[in-house]
């Protein structure tokens, strides 16, 4: 029987760090992962990554044939294999690649947790056969990676792609990043919430969410307010909407895209939130782009989409390698 | 004597299509121009430039060997060939890689003017062996080409790089698109004129420029005016500097670029409009990008820009051809 060739994909989370292995049409063999321990320096988070995957390709060995590693990991330099900075690892210009070298020496390849989804979209979610289009990851952040001709835009320093970091309203919202009015402010899980509470101050309206105190509001109980009818809710879903709508209608000026994908957090809301989005950015496009550019829902609903993102990755590389 | 290799480069422009033969240096040896005859069919235009341009050849075919042609003209469509729209020719959907290979069979490019100017600087300007910038052109239009990875970002149908066309005030000013807010409706000679009047309307101040009937202030006038130390002129310097800064901050965002280059119309103004550009894109840009990104002006000085830019176009399509 001849072996399977797979690729090990890794994503470091704030919480846990998932792996797998993923053969070059998406299947996710084996998963398992281990705990993001705070404050750990990435040598022994590596070292009990490994002590875990060896025993399980050990037993698998018979069957698959490692190709290379893929990471994905928030605040991670493709250009230099590094991390460059990540809040929540407490981690800063550490050589990721170099130490995972020294377990396997095979291709490895680490970008941004954005990156990697977009590359999961091509390989094998809703972009795939597609040369250009935007993956947006709407969680308690704004991720964004763009994909132009084939290949995700890194940028002089590969530090592309921060769409969530544009700024959309002059004197807005604060922002993590210690400026005001970023489109993350707006567009997110967090954002959601905050809007909200712009709306509960503007008008005055009933909302089943007025009994919980602030802290316990997520975008998760806005959802099923809106779901059942709140309108407090809705109206907080369709100025969501409208922002990123306003925001694509610019990000399409840059890059002509095909589609814009979004995933996770609030991409979960579906419609809720899609059919604002696509009203306000149709409405607001320039004429050569109107009815040519699809807002989609991630297609990577099966199995573990950052898993998924990482394999794409080194995939990727390798095919671009046998070229 | 072995021939010099040159490549035809063409300019289709409002008043005059200009050409050139430019060798793989930027070194352009003979330039003519025809003028461009409203509502002519492009056959016949065409047929004029090769009747000029062969009989010109021909005289130089012992020191010359055509290569290719490149062709630069507003609404031009890389990946067809075609000049998709063109409110200055009374075009529409025209094929003229078509109509060209019917006077020489050889490699023919066409591309929009801000592209082909984006390529011009990468090959023979401020852009010199850099990968990574943006170009734009301020002129009475903002004109925009994006390079990423060593090459222009066209996107799904060639329309990318409209950053002229993103929309930076909401309700703002009535761009010819027939959107309002575009940037290009604040930064470009007639955007630099509207925030002039637009100062009178606001602010109690004496200009000479109060003088002119407003049909006679040009760009250039307000440049003077500001360069003798009027107090509305230079505040009107100011004011696209900053609108322009914060537009470059978010172009930093989507793009990582290594400079971003300015070039005809306004950029003529030099440290007028550049100094307060660079001030309010360094104080808008997310941290990982301060500091990292220059803003200069174009680097074609010599001869003739679009020239050097339809001729960098074709030279670049070549190379990669022979890759």
């Amino acid at each position: 029987m001849s072996l399977t060739e797979v690729t090990l994909a890794i994503e470091i989370g704030g919480t846990h760090t998932s792996f797998g292995l993923v053969d070059v049409k998406g299947n996710s063999f084996v998963e398992s992962r281990i705990p993001t321990k705070p404050n750990e320096s990435p040598e022994s988070l590596f070292e009990r990554l490994f002590n875990k995957f060896n025993k399980i390709y050990k037993e698998y060995s018979y069957k698959y044939k490692l190709q290379g590693i893929g990471i994905g990991a928030p605040g991670a330099n493709y250009y230099n294999g590094t991390i460059d900075y990540s809040s929540n690892l407490n981690w800063c210009y550490v050589n990721i690649v170099e130490i995972v070298k020294k377990y396997y020496d095979l291709p490895t390849v680490i970008t941004n947790d954005a990156n990697a989804a977009a590359l999961g979209e091509m390989k094998f979610g809703a972009a795939k056969g597609m040369k250009n289009f935007i993956q947006l990851t709407l969680d308690k952040g704004f991720g964004s990676g763009i994909v132009v001709d084939g290949n995700i835009v890194y940028g002089k320093d590969g530090f592309a792609g921060e769409i969530g970091h544009t700024i959309v309203e002059k004197n807005g919202r604060s922002c993590g990043c210690g400026r005001c009015g970023c489109l993350e402010t707006y567009v997110s899980t967090s954002g959601l919430i905050r809007t909200f509470y712009e709306l509960i101050s503007q008008l005055n309206e009933v909302s089943v969410l007025k009994e919980f105190p602030p802290e316990e509001v997520t975008a998760r109980l806005i959802y099923d307010a809106a779901k059942n009818g709140d309108k407090l809710a809705n109206t907080t879903f369709e100025i969501t909407g409208k922002i990123l709508g306003e925001a694509l209608a610019n990000a399409v000026a840059y890059l002509d895209p095909e589609v814009i994908i979004l995933s996770e957090g609030l991409a979960m809301a579906g419609d809720l939130l899609l059919t604002p989005t696509k009203i306000n950015m149709e409405k607001n496009l320039l004429n050569i782009y109107k009815g040519k550019v699809e807002v989609l829902l991630s297609g990577l609903t099966k199995g573990n989409a950052a898993i998924l993102g990482a394999s794409a990755l080194i995939w990727h590389e390798i095919q671009k390698m046998n070229k």
